[in-house]
């Protein structure tokens, strides 16, 4: 179930510098009883990474009004209200080899997916990870922004194949530990929150964002810095977290086991009731949009 | 003009994982008298590049009759025999996120192209180059090949519009020179020839192994090292090239001037003739292909 540029399609043009080069940005978004999760912050999210790579941001109203379509669709279709929308934003075609055009037309591409079949295990005792032999790049430019260059990570994760672990754990060139494959990572250590500084490489996370907040609110320390495998191996717990799985604790890193401690459990309590607050906050804004639409509908056809 | 997979079509899947994570190859052939230049150096260079990407290589001589097929449509359609052609191999569509498919079906596409109207002064004076901001990540895994991760290329070209400066030189997060946003770089200081380390970051040109094959063969002191802009500088001259342009020398780093060395001079004579001499070769080849090719339809025809 797909939207290119407003249309219901499958296939984009070669010329499109977002499968040319790379040239753009994506979201991937939690659809929850058929609403998009913090559609919000992602929207705000892929606008800063938009104004980074200078790509004009496609209007916030407009990516939204197709997100709730494409939900709507999807409901309607397979009766489930469970998926996961990936919203893409390239640079479009044209210009004249790496150079842009003067005109700038990006292409946005919105896509649902079924909602990953993750054992519930994996949220609840937590999941193996293993330190990956590719590294990030280091390139301030395009640290934290979520943009389609995504070799490292294809890499890294064509690394291993047994299913019995599930993350792979990146390292940056200059050996301090970043984030996941698909995730971001955060260690409890003496109370305090940790998690690696992203301005060389890295995500930053939309649920990385929230679980700092939420934290930071209720009292912890959250500190961002540099740090090796060593310090993340000392660690009295570890967990990764992103927009579709939440958070899953680390049992084991190779030869190195973790249990879940207090501090993570109360996160993931606090981040479950935060994420419910916002979902019916959002259905709410639905309703109301969805009444605001009709009304707009009808004054039109007036 | 454009065959995928052998098809004529303008458009691929946005499941395809060069659209999504930039999880792929490509070249950059010129077209000459209609053949394709370099073409089985361009075809080893993709080979050993899916390696490294573990992405299966398609078949050789395939590639080659596609590049044919496209070459001589474009000869009869344009009535013109130069050209760029761009080779993309991607990993195909597939796979879980980052991981990728456990059979991978890689996607090729061939694509024909005008050949870009530079100014011919560009060759026979030199180009005004100038240092961009945004620097080269370092990633020993990808670096060398041409992958199709290319957004700090596609950022260092968006630093500057001016039409006067034809060049932007890249440095590394370390503060070495690497080469140019489309192009590797040379120079030359006491009658010995200098370019840059690619092991961390940058693109192995074809035509960068061609240099310096031919400049080693003829006696030149070819010295592959890792140098800083005031190196750069400070060298008695220094030039650019790709598989399109050949060889442009520069004759202004920013406030820094330079004439066209001898040497230099020499060894663009010594590429002309072995571009020549491979084109010939080449010709060659094609009508020998050509021939062969009649005879073994015929034969499949009795």
């Amino acid at each position: 179930m797909i939207l290119i540029n407003g249309e219901s399609k499958e296939h984009i043009e070669i010329s499109d510098r977002g499968f040319q080069y790379g040239d753009g940005l994506f979201e991937t978004i939690e659809i929850r009883d058929g609403q998009a999760v913090f559609l919000e912050r992602h929207l705000q999210r892929l606008k800063s990474g938009c104004q980074r790579l200078y790509i004009p941001f496609p209007d916030s109203e407009l990516l939204s009004s197709e997100a709730g379509e494409l939900c709507r669709r999807w409901v309607s279709d397979t009766h489930s209200v469970r998926a996961v929308l990936k919203v893409i934003v390239t640079r479009g075609s044209g210009g004249r080899g790496y150079r842009q055009p003067d005109v700038i037309q990006p292409t946005r591409v919105l896509s649902l997916h079924p909602y990953p079949d993750y054992p519930e295990i994996y949220r609840e005792q937590g999941i193996v990870a293993r330190f990956c032999v590719t590294r990030l790049g280091l390139n301030p430019a395009l640290a934290g922004i979520k943009h389609l260059n995504r070799l490292e990570q294809v890499m890294a994760r064509a690394e291993w194949n047994d299913p019995a672990i599930q993350e792979g754990l990146m390292l940056d060139v200059n050996d301090h530990v970043i984030e996941g494959t698909m995730t971001n990572l955060f260690y409890i250590k003496n109370n305090s929150l940790y998690t690696s500084v992203l301005t060389q490489s890295g995500v930053a996370g939309i649920m990385r964002g929230i679980i700092m907040t939420i934290s930071a609110d209720h009292g912890l320390s959250v500190i961002e810095h540099a740090f090796t495998k060593d310090e993340l191996l000392s660690a009295d717990d570890a967990f990764v977290c992103n927009s579709i799985i939440g958070i899953w604790p680390i049992k084991q890193i190779e030869t190195t086991y973790f249990s879940v401690s207090p501090i993570t459990k109360n996160i993931k309590i606090q981040l479950d009731r935060f994420i419910n607050d916002e979902c019916i906050a959002a259905g709410g804004r639905a309703i109301a949009e969805s009444t605001n639409s009709r009304r707009f509908r009808r004054g039109t056809q007036q």
